[in-house]
């Protein structure tokens, strides 16, 4: 097959900041996919993009192509108004697990494909899998019977996704392109239309725990995906959310879905709940359903009885014991005062080296392995009292874990803490 | 082998405009030629150097350390003191073969390590392998005893120098990373510098027919190098000469030889003669010889003697007929006037199509194939009157080389016309 365009010519115009014309950025992603363009060719092209951008026209296109590449999840069986969410990741960011069902038990359906976690952030499916029982595989059909009977699912997405992403992501990864907003948002954003839901909100975190450490960057990566969602006809809207400090009390994976259950009981920590319901409240207007109020779904058991059912559509036991770390150590107040800071980037992977996350695709992660929070900033300490709890299956990786909480706290008068806003900005088309 | 640094934290290092430190560009260097670091590692480097540059001193460790890649010719055999040279490419540019026996003639040993021709720019190996019998293989020894000897050797570059660049600049030209002027200027003077002649003279050709062409960037080019050929120890000058027209009256391999035999000759085209005396000049001078004066050793002989013993020493037969293109076609002047533009680009393009170039690295080449050019601009031409011979082994090829022609020439009135120089600038350290 005589190739149409070429890949040096397609890399030189974005070299010299040109706008990659229509037919070529179909052409490379496909023939990238292909294999017709080279790993070599296409990793100089994403570092131009990082260093020259992107049009939003052409990141468009770009996000399509992407798409093309591959299937689109056929919705058109599911019988409620399909609305879905995306996080871009961060310490203790549990939030999916209480709110699927909770969106669900408010009347619509939430097709939810999830990932596994990568370094210190820990991934939905390795938490839902400490569940006796549970498996994230499922057939198309089961996925369409299950949003229709329990209106809920968070399984694994197939290979049939963007395929053409799945191979760019890992490219990215070991040549430094990883941080390019365009390339960023047209990953997430081509599997997120690609599943097809008619509104979709993005949590994009912000800060040390988050990939986006300042507001500025994070605001630009909301905007640029909600344009991509918008002009794919997706009901888009972004909240920017604080990931200076974990959600909740718990970074680990059977540690977070028993909080999770917690929050579905209608106790749980405060910031979770707030989240939760923020979310639930925009995922559930994207579907035009404004008449129901998430919170007390929340706190009256109807997201629970969903939350039961969705776990034992796919095999899991919602009433079994969760696996617990065989280890535990305490890490204890230097001194008597206010918890001022505890940062998310240090909880993060501190959880990370006691087991609850993997440094390599193909690594297993300790289901019982985590950080227990028991004093979160702003409550006041004793010199002495246990504020962090670490869980491992190897004591061996205590040292390490330590050594990644040097430093993470402050402890101080009362007056050097204010409480920081969870919620810190909201972004539509 | 557990490796120092890793590929990543390199690239982003020139991504985020930083400067790479040395220890990490030796490592990267060494690690892409042991294939450590990836090709899709290294062009993103590229693509990152290329659009963020490189510090002086940065770009000079980048080329030690491509030097450090593999071997350095030692030339401490040698009686004479070395001087080399090197051009950037250009359209009938035959100038090292009239240029190194001429330079030997006057007292200076010249070590040539020349390459093959690829595109529109002919190649010195392609040239001298038209004179039957002639090998651009010689061992070491050879090497030496020759330039003892004879004086002058121009022959094939063997694999171990600078075994980085090369690896390097075939991936450049496959990403969309050649025009990068700290990578042109390191892959040059990697090459040059590991060849260990003392002085060093380098000919940066600006126009069409170059690879530089605005002036400006020439310059830059040409003050790059020579701060590298400097801070290595060499003696480094470089001239700018104009490539807007080729150079002499031919371009093709065989008649190329020919025209430069007639300079040895004591005749031949002014500007070969003038560039040829211009660059011996700094040849010399670079190792302190300024009492001779090489017009002279041109237009009597001595250059011609040195020349016909190189040849010889090389397997060659300096009295054999040169092989003669089986078809040649002739385009004649549309209009009666005087050339006023006569254009470098589309005569290397005709040459090329006509056979005596490459698209491909492992194509052969046609001794015979090439332009001939009839007038040059300046002169005064009668309609009808023949101004280019195209000469060729296969007739399919005139009519493409006549398409690279078109609009390749002007014919005006006598005052349309200004002698532009040929020696546009001297750049020295």
């Amino acid at each position: 097959m005589t190739e149409p365009f070429d890949a040096v010519s397609v890399i030189r115009t974005k070299r010299d900041r040109g706008r990659i014309p229509d037919a070529e950025i179909d052409w490379v992603i496909d023939a990238y996919t292909r294999g017709v363009v080279a790993d070599e060719q296409m990793s100089a092209l994403a570092m131009a993009i990082l260093l020259n951008g992107m049009q939003p026209a052409e990141l468009s296109r770009w996000t399509d192509a992407m798409i093309a590449s591959g299937e689109r999840l056929d919705l058109s069986g599911v019988h409620r108004p399909t609305t879905d969410k995306h996080s871009t990741g961060g310490v203790g960011d549990k939030i999916t697990l209480a709110l699927a069902p909770l969106v669900a038990a408010c009347g619509a359906a939430v097709p939810q494909l999830s990932g596994r976690g990568l370094g210190h952030t820990g991934g939905t499916l390795d938490k839902l899998e400490s569940i006796p029982g549970w498996r994230a595989e499922l057939s198309n059909t089961d996925f369409i019977n299950q949003l229709n009977s329990v209106g809920a699912v968070v399984c694994a997405a197939g290979d049939g996704l963007a395929p053409a992403d799945k191979k760019l992501y890992a490219l990215r990864d070991v040549t430094g392109t990883v941080e390019a907003i365009p390339l960023i948002a047209s990953s997430i954003m081509s599997k997120k239309i690609a599943e097809g839901a008619s509104a979709l909100v993005l949590d994009v975190k912000v800060g040390t725990g988050a990939f986006m450490k300042n507001l500025a960057d994070a605001r630009t990566l909301a905007e640029t995906m909600v344009a991509l969602g918008t002009a794919a006809g997706s009901h888009t809207v972004a909240l920017l959310t604080d990931m200076n400090t974990p959600l909740g009390r718990t970074a680990g994976n059977a540690l977070e879905v028993a909080e999770s259950v917690e929050v579905l009981a209608g106790g749980g920590p405060p910031d979770v709940i707030e989240l939760t319901v923020s979310l639930a409240i925009e995922m559930l207007a994207g579907v035009g359903i404004t008449d129901i109020d998430p919170a007390a779904a929340l706190a009256d058991g109807r997201a629970m009885d969903v939350w039961r059912a969705m776990i034992a559509a796919q095999g899991g036991d919602p009433d079994a014991a969760l696996p617990v770390a065989t280890d535990k150590q305490v890490l204890s107040a230097p001194s008597t005062g206010t918890l001022t800071r505890l940062d998310a980037y240090a909880v993060g992977v501190a959880a990370w080296r006691l087991g609850a996350g993997r440094a390599r695709k193909e690594d297993p992660v300790s289901a019982g392995a985590g950080v227990v929070m028991l004093a979160k900033p702003g409550d006041t300490v004793t010199a002495g009292q246990p504020l962090l709890e670490l869980h491992t299956d190897d004591t061996g990786r205590f040292e390490r874990a330590l050594q990644a909480l040097d430093g993470a706290f402050d402890i101080g008068p009362a007056d050097g803490y204010s409480a920081q806003p969870l919620l810190l900005g909201r972004v539509t088309a």
